[in-house]
């Protein structure tokens, strides 16, 4: 995008060309370059040479610029769980439903790679995105029992559909060769698939 | 046990018959009376008619009467994953550690019923319980890959074995019926052995 000149009257605020990118970028800068705890809301604006005011138009605190997106994230997995054949099992309408929110991802992936190493720096980040994974993990089951999967079914399917989501991306992330996030998606359930769980004896 | 007559040198500290059971049973008391975020130590240690200093010989702090016995419970596990045959699968293998420590819920039932309606009550619990889950999801994966199971089977057989241990373990406290946890391990597995993932495309 080229920014265009604009004119604003003097009392509005000024208009700053992608301060949403310019202040995450800061704040991925100096969480990776000082540490995720040592930075401040203050040093973020500042690097991107902004106000705090500024900042908190877009973020909560400084947690929120890793977080950003997460409703979105979840409110398109369940979008891809309840477009799934009616006539597919739950873990597959799971699955599915993870299959269409991989592209998210994949046009993401340095952002990924570097948040990811942010988060693995910080117990409680970790922390965060434990409890993110298990927002997820609620929302597909809900998903799952609108359509019509009994409990324990519908916990399950989620669950393991969330495991094999986890997995894939840690693999991704931290994957040398570059397959794609659908790729390992594809791979961990081709995994799960090999493990035949036996029947209760 | 019957609390025989002791005699301690006046210095020593007296003894008190089951202090660490009688501080459990206040504790549970009051987080269910009054709330967990509203109960004190010193609310606890004076429902046990105890001081605060012998509370804190049994535990760290309130949350602690909630968690203690988790590394145990772990090892547990990692005890079982280990005993299994070496023929077994990955997620079979992590079963038979589920089925391992399952007596240690059975024998404890009705603590457990409690403990969960505390956690119930408050994020910060839900939270720890979170952590605990994947600190134990984490501890079946590497014992697993001390087995020679290689990545991502090891992770993801061990975060499916812990899925079915929650989703299990959520049916056995809330089950009317009064199945065991055993028969809940067994019914779920049996569930996830309909999924019947499809393979990668």
């Amino acid at each position: 995008m080229t920014p265009g000149v604009m004119k604003y009257p003097s009392r509005m605020p000024r208009w700053e060309p992608d301060a949403h990118g310019r202040l995450r970028e800061a704040a991925m800068a100096l969480f990776e370059r000082r540490g995720y705890n040592e930075t401040t809301v203050a040093d973020i604006a500042k690097l991107a040479g902004l106000t705090k005011r500024t900042f908190f138009r877009y973020y909560a605190d400084k947690r929120e610029v890793l977080f950003a997106g997460s409703e979105e994230l979840q409110a398109a997995l369940v979008a891809g769980v309840e477009a799934a054949p009616a006539d597919v099992g739950p873990f597959e309408a799971a699955a599915i439903g993870l299959d269409a929110i991989a592209p998210f991802f994949e046009e993401r992936r340095d952002f990924s790679v570097r948040r990811q190493l942010v988060i693995d720096s910080s117990t409680e980040l970790q922390e965060r995105e434990l409890i993110k994974r298990e927002r997820l993990a609620e929302a597909v089951a809900t998903a799952l029992r609108r359509r019509g999967t009994e409990e324990p079914a519908a916990s399950l399917a989620a669950q393991t559909a969330i495991a094999v989501f986890h997995v894939a991306f840690g693999r991704w992330v931290s994957d040398d060769h570059r397959e794609t996030f659908l790729e390992q998606l594809h791979e961990a359930r081709e995994t799960l698939s090999t493990f035949a769980p036996a029947p209760a004896s």
